[in-house]
């Protein structure tokens, strides 16, 4: 487990993971650094990467420079590797060095743009599982009408028992009190209806283990996709195949719409202008579903904090992913998750 | 196997199937005896209800009083119904007594707005599926980019073998063909990546089976919904659980975002002003994406033109349903599905 020493906070950034690096983990780092997006408390970095990709930019960005330990390594995880062949063959890798210091304490979280499968695969080998998890699972932070909910499983786990299903609500639950502030957060479980004859023989056990545990966590019982997004949950529950699918489509529905828009305000003059005239209430209400803020997914259930950014992440996005393994990290989130786990019994 | 008798086609109404039964029905009707909703050729109805409650409205409704026959029922499917108390239970409900019509031979096509999980046990007992089709399933259409797709299954079967994927896939061929005028529509197997190894056992299956079919049908392989609502392919196979959230997500997230951008409209004088000059363009891009549209949703693989409106249609989204259904029966769909289904072997 990391543990955090004194007042700054250090963060292993992957230089070498997403499709843009080594440029936006530095421009994130920066942006963190200057203030832009804003991290609780103090920060510097330990940066891994190959030294004649990363060096070159860190000279650009003096502010990073002077925060940041740079660790050269000698190779990459490709974003087409197995998590298996990573594991073997790519011991010398930012990514593999990053989750070791995690391991060593020498930093308090890691941050990687690259392959989710290799990165899951890589930190639950070095740190392992918290006590009597068995299956770690990827959490992410989406907007609602009201405000925000955790989702999780976005994919780690494709197809997924009643029991496994339980461990992520828990380790939601711990999520939403650490990253989205809730102090008694709301557990739904997704599924296709709200009677109890609906969905997969999985869903259906796992139900009766959630309502079980409703002394100890407030369980709201099946839910839609409509109730989640109108807010009346704090944590959704999903196996990895569904999670997945929602989270994807719900960027994919909200970028059609987006662009659909811009169609719209292009297509005459009038339009243009009443566009120029909306666009500061606009730019207002869409920063509270920016997909950039909620960029950094977590793997729950490691003994470390290890965050994942969108491989797509720009600059501002990477930021926001630097902060939510901030955040984790500050509220010692490994261990609370371990003490709901124990708690729950 | 239903026939169409002369230029007049006749669509079976479940009038007491639906939240705002039988109002909408019969609005619905009304709106396309009208023109309003525009169907292929000349359309009548069998409208089956309570006569205590169908007549008083229809009586409001004189085009579609003179261009309907009533079928007066004493009982009625009830939402909470499980499937197997109404087969055994409801034989004198108006989706049975308009399933038996269909099934006769006297209508073309049916439409409920009623309980989706009855509906489809009644009309598989009394219709049966096509000749080795296992399970029927829901496909509807919904809006990308390019125009539009459609996804299948949306619901009738929470887990699929590889076997029933590939026939959603091949039902899905038959329905862009009919109801959305593809020559020759691709497929896509909705999964959480693009590479082989991604996806449940029988998602990965269900691949090789159609990359076999491949000189048969063009398949895409596996889709994402970044590529689905960028109209990267017109059918969308998937099992009924995740193919049930893509659908639930994407009405709720557009919802979400059609209400926050109502709420900037509401913000300011300056927004109110903005919003009034851009409503003509807004009006004809949002008419391409909206939901009541793509009401309608097709019971495939049936002996007949089984269509489920949404249950909180309103009268212009159950007119859409009716449309489908009068496509539907017009281009033959059921023998179309039966001769894919044997040229494929």
């Amino acid at each position: 487990m990391t543990e955090i020493r004194d007042d700054s906070i250090s963060i292993a950034l992957d230089a070498m993971g997403g499709d843009s690096a080594p440029d936006v983990v530095i421009e994130g780092a920066n942006l963190v650094l200057s203030g832009v997006v804003p991290c609780d408390g103090k920060v510097h970095f330990s940066i891994y990467g190959k030294k004649e990709e990363v060096l070159p930019v860190l000279a650009k960005y003096k502010l990073v420079e002077a925060n940041s330990v740079f660790v050269d390594v000698s190779d990459a995880v490709s974003s087409s590797d197995r998590p298996s062949y990573a594991l073997r063959h790519r011991r010398r890798s930012s990514m593999w060095h990053a989750v070791e210091d995690l391991k060593k304490g020498l930093v308090s979280a890691v941050v990687s743009a690259g392959n989710t499968g290799a990165l899951m695969a890589i930190s639950r080998h070095l740190l392992g599982t918290i006590h009597s998890i068995d299956r770690p699972a990827i959490a992410v932070a989406m907007p609602s009408q009201k405000s925000s909910f955790v989702v999780l499983d976005i994919g780690a786990n494709i197809e997924c028992s009643a029991d496994a299903l339980l461990q992520f609500a828990i380790m939601g639950v711990a999520f939403a009190k650490a990253i989205l502030g809730r102090t008694d957060p709301k557990v739904g479980l997704l599924n296709v209806g709200s009677e109890e004859v609906k969905g997969t023989y999985a869903v259906q056990e796992a139900f009766s283990l959630m309502r079980a545990a409703k002394s100890k966590m407030d369980f709201y019982g099946y839910i839609e996709a409509e109730e989640v997004f109108k807010g009346e949950v704090d944590v959704v529950v999903a196996d990895g195949f569904s999670g997945n699918i929602m989270l994807k489509t719900t960027e994919a529905v909200a970028n059609l719409l987006m662009s659909l828009f811009k169609g719209v305000v292009k297509s005459s003059i009038t339009a243009k202008i009443a566009a120029c005239m909306l666009k500061p209430s606009v730019r207002k209400t869409m920063e509270l579903v920016d997909p950039k803020l909620y960029n950094g997914a977590m793997l729950v259930g490691l003994n470390g904090v290890v965050v994942k950014s969108h491989g797509s992440a720009d600059g501002k996005a990477y930021a926001c992913a630097i902060k939510t393994a901030v955040h984790s990290a500050r509220y010692a989130i490994v261990s609370k998750i371990a003490s709901e786990i124990s708690e729950m019994g």
